[in-house]
């Protein structure tokens, strides 16, 4: 189950003869990642973002790479999220499944979605709307990719490796305390534990049959609204939406409220983005109306028209899972837009 | 794992709010079937064929499917083999996978291609090059259902019958011989027997990674090229197929020739078509050139460069798979080829 590999350089392939190598054209631009890719006879070049991620682009991406190889026995990605999720999507299919290796380039990739075996594509407006479980035969997360990355893409990932500690624990908490956002090397060497927390989850739900993977939601109900409707980027979104699951979570009891600020305070805040920005975040994404709150929240696939499931925190390493009605949500998300006001105007 | 019921009656769905069901526009032209798919508040009809297993077309329907309805928990299907092998795709990507209901509407189908959990769908020319196992939850086979559907519907089954018979045994081999191929009366009776030899080489190997569910392509290597090449219908390339497997077979000994002229003498050719009819077709399979017979097996995505398993057999319920040469194949295509037009030319 537990099939990451921590790795200095990229793994040399003995036989890519009947494999496919999916990569990320920007990739190219490293003249050793260019080496690596340069040996499979046979690869596929994308844009990675959302476009690639669109259901609309999937039949000639399909018809491009059947024109190039007929007889594809396994498929290698290399790229950040959006190219894993399209990457592992095709594996996932051509042939009714072929094994795929990963290779995540960025943070965000390396720590969450190249692991667990989810891939997904967008309908129209509609993220994630389908997909496939094709849990990936390796995982390798390398460091002269992750570190080879701009800084800011360790920012980006910041929101998730919040939830990770925040579902991990006190130990994990106490080390993102410590971290300097600007400095992967930190970051890489406490890498591991982050990511064992997710096999840790996925492992007793692989395919999220009985609700237990669905811890790994935390901080994204919101997430997944905020990103639809105002574009910020994944890790950002997440980040925001931790702070609205524990900000309830607080107001409903679960979460003792002083402890609640001495973790935040914690959080090395002013390298993840800084205060002025999340100010600007905050009245952004309280900005919305019920009516499209409610709209936005029925788009997630997650949701259901009776309710949905909703991730509280009873401190770090205690998240569970509690029905809540979509009237709800609704209110919460007045209170606290109303709180935000106040707090703002008294500053 | 048998997942199958046999039905008078279309069943009564008590909750299907939270339902899609997926069907072929022809079926509504039969008012007890049409009065069923009212039943359902969120339904989705197609023209069956090859047009719609092309992947070019599924952004459009998942974008119409979508905005029918967004929380789908589950899709029924109904319809013959193009509409399962769509609808089942579909409902293994939507949501990563929701439960499917299959109800097959046609001989072939309900004998085959709904049960046994493989989805396809064709890239370009390119046939079945994607697809998904997705087992459904449950597959109706229904008497109202199949017995309304026209006679040739029953003959365009009789290459998969008699496949299935060929791998079941003597047994079946004896029920098909009695069959009146204009009535389906008595292929009713007898159609759980048949049904049953698919589960038992299914359970055996449900994903197909132990090589056992290959039995199952006895006579396909052939029918799949004869299919792509000429666009005859699925059951009679079938048939074909199988004769050149039987023919190989007993080429290489393996099958007492005796017995194999016995077998097909019991076989009620004069119904399965007429030998008329067979003749123009043996002259049309077998007027393919080596390089085409070539380019058309590296199409299949069960070929591979350095040759393919292949289906022979010893006697009806011995099956068994042996790796070739494509050069091997080719040879025989030759040597019946020749065999054919001697046999014409003397006639």
């Amino acid at each position: 189950m537990k099939v990451y590999e921590i790795r200095k350089s990229l793994p040399v392939i003995k036989d890519a003869s009947n494999a496919l190598l999916i990569y990320d054209q920007i990739l190219a631009r490293n003249p050793n990642v260019n080496r690596w890719i340069r040996s499979f006879p046979c690869r596929y070049s994308v844009r990675s973002g959302e476009g690639l991620k669109d259901i609309q682009a999937l039949p000639v991406h399909l018809k491009r790479i059947l024109s190039l190889k007929h007889n594809i026995h396994e498929v290698y990605v290399i790229g950040g999220g959006s190219v894993g999720d399209f990457g592992g999507f095709v594996a996932s299919i051509l042939k009714r499944g072929v094994p795929v290796y990963q290779i995540p380039s960025t943070w965000l990739a390396a720590l969450d979605s190249a692991h667990g075996g989810k891939t997904a594509l967008n309908v129209g407006n509609f993220k994630n709307q389908v997909g496939t479980f094709h849990f990936p035969k390796k995982v390798w997360i390398v460091q002269e990719v992750l570190e080879s990355q701009p800084p800011i893409r360790l920012h980006e990932a910041s929101g998730e490796f919040l939830k990770t500690a925040m579902i991990g624990g006190e130990a994990l908490m106490k080390k993102l305390s410590k971290w300097d956002w600007w400095n992967g090397r930190i970051v890489w060497k406490d890498l591991p534990s982050f990511i064992d927390v997710k096999y840790k989850v996925v492992r007793q739900d692989p395919h999220e049959t009985k609700g237990k993977r669905y811890v790994l939601n935390l901080g994204h109900t919101m997430a997944h609204m905020w990103e639809t409707r105002f574009r910020v980027p994944h890790g950002l979104a997440v980040f925001h939406g931790l702070l609205f699951d524990l900000a309830w979570s607080v107001h409903e009891g679960y979460f003792d409220a002083k402890r609640s600020f001495r973790m935040m305070d914690e959080v090395p805040w002013s390298v993840i983005w800084d205060r002025q920005f999340h100010q600007k975040m905050d009245k952004k994404l309280f900005s919305l109306s019920s009516v499209e709150v409610k709209k936005y929240l029925l788009r997630d696939k997650k949701v259901k028209p009776d309710g949905l499931r909703f991730t509280f925190i009873k401190k770090p390493g205690q998240v569970f899972i509690k029905n809540v009605k979509i009237e709800s949500i609704l209110k919460e998300y007045q209170r606290q837009q109303k709180i935000l006001k106040e707090f703002y105007e008294n500053l």
